[in-house]
């Protein structure tokens, strides 16, 4: 069965929105890709409301399986950060609304998903993305890049995990395999 | 005319809900008052969900002019701060999509109207808002105790502003005194 994840990159500027259909073998197929933002002069409240209605939207258009979204750390740039933990709440709860269930994914993880190695840096997962989703030309800007490489990641570790007690591989890519193994060179490690 | 100020201590575990009459003479009343939370073990989607219907439900309800939030930062205690700040983004965007304007305010801007000093602890709040509403009992959690600060603030501070181009002086507490006080002074040293 196709599984069509919706990823988000949340942020009050810019706000990556991405639905991929992902099949049993991992094949991943774009389905829309877009980012919404506000300017930084317009109220706090009307700028989360914005992002809200889109992903209202998005939800009732494309009705994905899960919603994945990336997973804010205080740790990280402390001006910013706040307007993305309010963001990454108002989409949550638009989806927690829906019945939808929610993952978390880090960056650590998207890359490591993604490219193999967690340490990656943007173009290099924009790069993959464009590969992985066959498209002709890398999707802009690096926000609408990660809400892509989000929603792959989650169906992939879905798939990996389903994996370990399937018989049956499916067909991975050179990034995959390279994911999978480090994800079960991780796993020994615990 | 009487402003219906609603206020919003925002967080997982408790999120203070407090809904507060103003009349022009500064003279406040309890409309409302309520702690909704949710145990930490929940998934966080489904907790911001809770949050949500609660607030949803309170602003049809009660029906106030504006929403008073207190503001997130994130130097505060970092293993919580992100569960408040998407909390207050989801009570943010409640207010938003209905038309209800939405004021922030700080922990030491709400000590300082109810108090007449930013630096009060949480039993003095606690004390000056039975006082100021004219209740029997202290409201309890103390985050139910900080929303009813929060609308008190929000309706004195626009109380003051428009006092400044007024004559009329109203009737003012003690407390409301030295915060009026307070805060001119603090207008003189910028």
């Amino acid at each position: 069965m196709t599984l069509r994840v919706m990823g988000v990159d949340p942020g009050l500027t810019r706000c990556g929105l991405a639905v991929v259909d992902i099949e049993p073998n991992r094949r991943s197929t774009l389905v829309a890709v877009g980012v919404v933002g506000t300017p930084a002069d317009q109220l706090l409240d009307r700028r989360l409301l914005v992002i809200s209605d889109a992903v209202d939207e998005w939800l009732d258009t494309h009705a994905p399986d899960v919603l994945a979204v990336e997973r804010v750390f205080s740790q990280l740039n402390v001006s910013t950060v706040m307007g993305t933990a309010q963001a990454s709440g108002v989409v949550m709860v638009a989806a927690a609304r829906r019945g939808i269930p929610v993952a978390l994914h880090t960056p650590t993880e998207v890359k490591a998903a993604v490219t193999g190695n967690g340490q990656s840096d943007k173009v290099a997962v924009t790069k993959m993305v464009t590969k992985i989703l066959r498209l002709e030309m890398a999707p802009k800007p690096a926000d609408a890049a990660d809400a892509l490489a989000l929603a792959i990641t989650h169906a992939w570790r879905q798939g990996v995990a389903a994996n370990r007690t399937s018989a049956s591989g499916g067909t991975a890519t050179a990034a995959q395999r390279i994911w999978a193994e480090a994800e079960a060179k991780a796993r020994r490690r615990r």
